[in-house]
């Protein structure tokens, strides 16, 4: 478990876990409970403003003083297109009159990519928080180096072997390997081109190929999980629809229900939700908003602008079709525990399956 | 390792390791040597008349006295539709054109469904294979008992917790738990209902609710991946294109090269060159023959039957662009070796992987 020691000492935590960084789920309680149980806590700021940002980093550091991840969106800023965007209401207007309502007049970008956003790199720089995670591509260079300079260790996620090579080229510390099987946004560089590659394959071929420890993603729920993602060749596990359930969590009562029913056995992938592929379980906006001869989705996250609109239309009434629930192949099998608990039950089902 | 020996004993073998079926690629030397070799070797009777499928039986027969496995495809009796297989040829035209030739007049099922097929029961039934496997779903429960009558252990193939229940639910004895990352043919019973589930999340689905001894299959290529599929709940694995460059597979020497190249990183599932889902190295099939708007495939394997006229065409003038050339997400670990040299390398490197 050489690679695993080393990582932990890398990350400066007890544990080879990490709990997923994920919009509008996990938050400072949530990280700070898994951070402070020894493993890896993270929060998602790819759709929070600078200021919000910071108040993030500072609300988890209020509540622990271990390591903990905060994680940006590195995607092509959006590039507005009006025609396209009406298009696509058109397409969703539909729905909307299902409640009685209509669309938004126009679609905005609701949050700006970490590629345009410099002063969200200064911010990070002057709270240095331990570790900062890229997902949907890379930062500069230049600002990676600015990052490890400021004592801050990088991690960046790969869906194909070609992105673990641009990962490693940058000069990130270390590589997320995300499967198919992963909830929540894909990490694919390029939305148009996603191999969909699985994380039994994907962790065998990264770790052939990159000599970046692996924090492996993607239908990982229990300790058999990460005995069987260590086998393959991962220094680590990084978990997020296992965190969804826990009180600390800003899962609302109906996504909670959901993952605990047999919605929880079918998920699929869609780009039409937010503009870029992320799976969740199926519901109408995958059977009836995304079909196969849908519109041109305007750019990521301009699509989600959208969504979000029609899911507060339907939940406004009631109406939970149209919600947006993330959740990985493995959705099933997540079991609602307080964070703690949950890491502590991780920690012990590694050792017996080790033992 | 409870349920590894206690599969081990059902099947009458010395190590938890199935070659794969593989129509096309597999053949009775092949089965033969891995049977010799202490594991299990399959031979694929889907594609065969019953006369054909005996002869192989024999072939392999004479080659081992050890247990093999014989593959029948349990698919829906293809249903002629001339105006659909009619529109398919007129989009395969310019393809054909390409070669200087045109599309077959007409289409036919080149070959029968098991369930479709009783004398093919009956051959069974008199030769007495060890083991006899079912993929594309389910023969009646009368055969299968009849099968267990005659002293044959049978297997199925599930692509999801639904399909593996029914698995059970008929009486066979193991299932095979084939996830995304495979090559070739998905099982799933219904070609326009595929879930694309990971092996990773998969093989902890199904072990969580089947009480059936588990082959897990799909991106397995050596020690590290068996040891982590029995990580996961599988008490043997399967392992496909792992065994297509032993000198005793019939694959050609395109082929070889192909998944000895860049070209076994990018796999992709299409069912447009035989009717149903399938995995193989992406050339023009994928990306020319199938596109987002091509017309309703003809049944399985009618379809097929165009495609094998196209890439004779394309083959008979060097092309290879066309050529059908199945391959897991994992191909790029596939190793050239003769299949007893590889079957011992895989047992000598899981069982490294267990001390």
């Amino acid at each position: 478990m050489t690679r695993t020691n080393d990582l932990l000492h890398l990350l400066n935590v007890q544990f080879p876990i990490v709990q997923a960084p994920m919009v509008g789920v996990s938050t400072p309680q949530l990280a700070a409970a898994v951070s402070n149980a020894g493993a890896l806590g993270s929060i998602a700021l790819g759709a929070s403003t600078t200021q919000q940002a910071q108040e993030m980093i500072q609300a988890t550091r209020a509540l622990t003083d271990k390591p903990f991840n905060v994680n940006l969106f590195c995607h092509r800023p959006a590039v507005a297109n009006p025609v396209r965007e009406a298009t696509w209401l058109t397409h969703l207007a539909p729905f909307f009159a299902e409640f009685g309502t209509q669309p938004p007049a126009s679609l905005t970008e609701s949050y700006k990519s970490f590629l345009a956003n410099e002063t969200m790199l200064d911010m990070l720089l002057t709270e240095q928080p331990s570790v900062v995670s890229f997902h949907f591509g890379l930062p500069p260079v230049k600002w990676i180096h600015d990052l490890h300079e400021a004592g801050i260790t990088t991690l960046a996620c790969a869906t194909t072997p070609e992105e673990a090579s641009l990962i490693e080229a940058a000069g990130v510390d270390v590589v997320i390997v995300q499967g198919v099987e992963a909830g929540g946004h894909r990490g694919v560089f390029d939305p148009k081109h996603d191999e969909a590659i699985g994380t039994f394959a994907l962790i065998q071929l990264i770790s052939k190929h990159s000599r970046l420890p692996i924090i492996a993603a993607g239908g990982i729920m229990d300790g058999q999980g990460i005995a069987a993602a260590m086998r393959l060749g991962a220094a680590a596990v990084q978990l997020g629809t296992a965190f969804i359930l826990c009180p600390e969590s800003s899962a609302n009562a109906q996504y909670r229900a959901a993952l605990q029913s047999e919605r929880a056995y079918h998920t699929q992938i869609t780009a039409a939700i937010s503009g870029r592929p992320a799976r969740g379980m199926v519901n109408r906006l995958f059977t009836d908003v995304d079909r196969p001869d849908v519109p041109a989705l305007p750019d990521y996250p301009i699509t989600y602008d959208a969504t979000k609109a029609l899911s507060a239309a339907a939940n406004a009434q009631g109406n939970y079709d149209f919600a947006v629930q993330w959740a990985g192949q493995a959705a099933s099998l997540a079991r609602a525990l307080p964070a703690a608990q949950l890491v502590e039950t991780l920690v012990h089902e590694w050792h017996s399956e080790n033992g």
